[in-house]
């Protein structure tokens, strides 16, 4: 199965593993004519780096992307663009230890049971540097989207049992604090929180909620190809993710009809929606507000407490995880979940081009 | 776009409206030599049948399906199998009304945004009735893994405030009861607050939960292809639903790692898993445990209360809906549940047997 | 493998045998608003009907099409539309000789070799009847088209040894004419050859030719999905032809680059060429010029003269086929060869409006 | 459009420009397990080389191939294997000529007109250079069928009028010879008449052949999905390939049906044909006979006469192309055919394993 390949018309192609020689992404199906260089991609690509506070490995990795092909004299050319970040700081080590045993709450297992052998070097393809196509490819996607008038912001909305407060809200603290929450003093708890899981030699999981502004009505499919389907399986494609809402989501199982409908009303013939309990999308389609969801990750597997496993010959065994690892994943996937969503949007908004025939003689008569 | 294919080998394509002459559904892509008849199939479309409780709508359809292709003497060719039920009991009544505004909560204001118009009769295209082409398919997909010995159980959790007891669990009972809750006593209730809900003319919400077993280790594929990121497009794609749950879900983003994984053991050589916080799903491939998901619902849009909306002459107005609608869309859409998990179970299992060369040259040589 | 779904955006997929209960189509993605009736498909239907002259099987089928959905208020909807036509002309007869054997030239054998089994009442899966869905849904592509300005017109261009004269060329004779010839008199000489074929109890080929005009130069993508090279694998798809030319085709790889470079020249600002070897595409791209192609058919496999072949328990035997056959496939083919290219010109053309960021702005800002 | 992907579930997407930093492809969906190192890669990189006769171009290019990903311990984890090659002698000179006007043969108009603009040096995307990732997952394709008996062999049949002789055939000729064709004398006459096309700053075109044995009847798919049409549209995806043939090709529009019909034969329970007019492939399903195919191939549009044109502002103009051009392009898209045809037949191998419920059931139970 082609299963590093996402997208109908804006399709890409990540690969690369941990502690490969690379990784990169294919983007086949960019219009042409967008203006692009390496620091649009490296600004997103920095975002996801490890290294850049306590909660995040020391691994040191300069993740400098490089464009090899489909960008001539600054603007995409409408061919494919590869894009590739070599790994530098692979630490040489014995990886005998690990590659004997499965590590709970990793993929060790199950690509063995898949694949038959495994990459067991730093996680190999389940690591979560697999992002780092997935983001590059995202930059683009953000960066076409922008140029439609769409914006995507995605943060921390929770880690562990600290949520943000919605009175604190600055995005800017989003882009900046370590956690990536838009609160300054919800972070400051959050950091605190997470020095206590470390000091337990445990991990912590938490809540990533993303906004996307400025999507028309009109965008997405019925059927299938809902828009809030595929923000599903973009969103549940990352690595930790183990639920999904959109709009109120858990909540709509528990309310009534009454209070969950949200109400057109119109403004000078503008018709707008009086709330937004469903997301900005009804039915599949971009109702026209804004689309807001939300990822639950699961915290971080690789702890440093005496766990129970088995080894590939099948004994039971207890093991104590070494390495660098972060205590919470949620901060790094920020910027991935900013990804999936902008791929996502990227590939509805191209296809949405043709859903009436009045379009197409338009663009063609 | 094609919006209402589904599938990348074990595919479909689902077609029809609510009152036009017929819904139906072509599976292309079937394995050849199942046995199959159209009581495979009516067993389970008569589980989203409507008027089977006074909580389903009174409108009386036989739903009767008819294979057209694709099955000859009794077993699957490999071609195309096609199959359609005739709507027999559309109310010819006056649609200019609901043709003439947007009803809050359904899909007819982005409809109109994305395609210039819509059959506006019963909702057309974004009607439940959709779901008959999903759930026929289904069937097929679910007797294809009952033969590789994997069972799927899809069953009410809750409704409005009323949760099952685990204590209380009854398969039969699922089955059985008009809110197909596995649990005689929450039924009885849930019937209650839902009568409570009729009364004051408004709906319930609710919670789908479904259970795979028999899935062997090492199904899906890592990155975008994983088999919960699939489960959670197919779960997302069926109307109404709101958020989506792999394991633990929602608990994963306030747990900790050390209460979060799952330790392996070993028994006479077989690996299982001390505990299924995962839900049966590590790196998007399958760890040979129980596969759990659940759907949380949003309450019936249609309710019969006034509403504010706005018509498409983009005036405000108050409306009040008529018609036939149940009070809590979470009972009819169960099937259509475990229909989703089967196709997708289905397309999974097909695609891991060329996961590995070892499996081709067994195969072929 | 879902062999039977066509199309990347404007997709299709086809089901129905040749005995069995109906013949189908669903296409998924066609755009909304197109005016469509069931006579706009019949038209096209008719062209492929048996029963209509000397040199076509006696077997009468009305094939009335129905619209089964995706049609409202005489428009297109956007969603998918069902298409079906019940056969009605099956002769009950005897099929265990048929059953038994492999018929030379036919799928019988390699059917086996893959399902294990085969639908064998009149080629079952694999007969002529199987372009019905097609042609259908061609009869659509081909009416959007007509909307942006193409016209796709095919003919036959030979049978057996008996050519066109390019002198003799009408239009109206390709749609009136038995053989599909645009030359009345070159018609007359190939139903003369192919009584004497039937005379002989053996059979012809020939060749199918195909013009496409109206296509704006930009359309097809380079690499893989060149718009000759879709044209291709859509003509070659069609059951019984063995070669396909773009332009000069075969004397491409006899002739010069300096007689075979179009030359390229402007009048008024607008680009053309002097001349047209490429047959309207280059590098994978339409030009603007008129698009030409060919399909070379093979001659029909049944013939009444006695052949030797296997049967199912792998003995040799000499049969002879019964039964109704057309002594030649082209002229039946003809209206195939038309809505295979109108399916890949829709989703080439739909696909191209996405080929600059300057289009997605123009679109949407 | 995502036009630069191939194959369904081993599915390729290439990338790269001629003057570009470098061109490469990811695989993703080849199964894990194959033993593959780079210099399995390069042998296949080596066959398209420029500068290795007096008929290919000057330009010394080292065409070393990198593999980046997807490979541990010398065997392919099932993960995508990303393959690049550094460009390294792009010349530096003054493309402004290039640039200004549409080279006769050349896409340069049509990607003009699709993309707005295009990276004119070299002929960027629609350079020769392009095959090079096809090539690279050629070699992977073609070693997997390898280890499953299938073997493929392309080879030129004709250059302008000299064509092989089919007594003198000598596969080692095929590999070695400057024109690759698979017979000592006609290769040197080939090389006597491009010799003389250069003297008269002219081109040649040609024929290419391939075969491909050890595929087991059964492979393929009817309708959309034939392996003729899939092979067709691989080896029409290929620049400069005009037309296409199966078996006997263009023969078969001329052909009667006593003659054009293989008869089957058993010989000790082997079911085989007495003759090989089909190709290998009946009802577009493999038949268990040798697979052949032919691809017509126009002449290198670039020659050294002056020629008509236009340029960007519109404008008749008289052009002389310079730079480094083979006189012909047939002998170094040989293996380019091969890799295609080893992708097409890789994709229906495994496809094929899902065809039967038996094959599902005997996989897993």
């Amino acid at each position: 199965m082609a299963g590093s390949t996402y997208g109908n018309i804006f399709r890409i192609s990540t690969w690369g593993e941990s502690h490969g020689k690379a990784l990169g992404v294919v983007i086949d199906g960019c219009p042409a004519g967008l203006e692009l260089q390496e620091a649009d991609i490296q600004r997103y690509l920095d975002r996801r780096k490890p290294g850049t506070s306590t909660v995040t490995t020391s691994r040191k990795e300069a993740d400098a992307v490089e464009i090899l092909s489909g960008v001539f004299e600054g603007r995409t050319t409408g061919t494919p663009i590869s894009m590739m970040v070599r790994n530098t700081s692979q630490i040489s080590r014995d990886y005998s230890e690990i590659a004997s045993y499965y590590r709970p709450g990793h993929a060790d297992y199950t690509f063995d049971e898949k694949y038959g052998f495994r990459d067991y070097r730093g996680g190999g393809r389940s690591s979560g540097r697999e992002t780092v196509g997935r983001v590059a490819a995202g930059a683009v996607a953000a960066k076409m989207l922008k140029e439609l008038g769409i914006k995507i912001l995605a943060y921390t909305k929770s880690i562990g049992p600290v949520q943000i407060n919605e009175k604190n809200f600055c995005e800017e603290a989003a882009r900046t604090t370590p956690t990536c929450m838009p609160d300054y003093e919800a972070d400051k708890k959050a950091m605190e929180y997470l020095a206590a899981c470390m000091e337990d030699k445990d991990s912590a999981g938490g809540v990533i909620e993303c906004r996307i502004s400025g999507v028309p009505a009109g965008i997405g499919d019925p059927v299938f190809e809902k828009l809030d389907a595929n923000l599903a399986k973009a969103v549940m494609s990352i690595g930790a993710v183990k639920a999904f809402e959109i709009g109120d989501g858990i909540k709509a199982g528990t309310a009534n009809g009454s209070t969950n409908n949200d109400f057109f009303c119109s403004e000078n013939g503008h018709i707008t929606k009086q709330t937004n309990h469903a997301g900005g999308i009804l039915g599949g389609i971009s109702d026209g507000g804004e689309i807001i969801l939300r990822a639950h990750v699961k915290p971080t597997p690789s702890i440093f407490q005496e766990q129970e496993t088995v080894n590939r010959q099948g004994e039971n065994i207890r093991i104590h995880i070494k390495g660098r690892h972060d205590p919470v994943i949620v901060p790094r996937a920020v910027v991935v979940v900013e990804a999936m969503a902008a791929l996502t949007l990227a590939d509805a908004m191209i296809g949405n081009m043709s859903s009436r025939i009045s379009y197409l003689k338009k663009f063609y008569c």
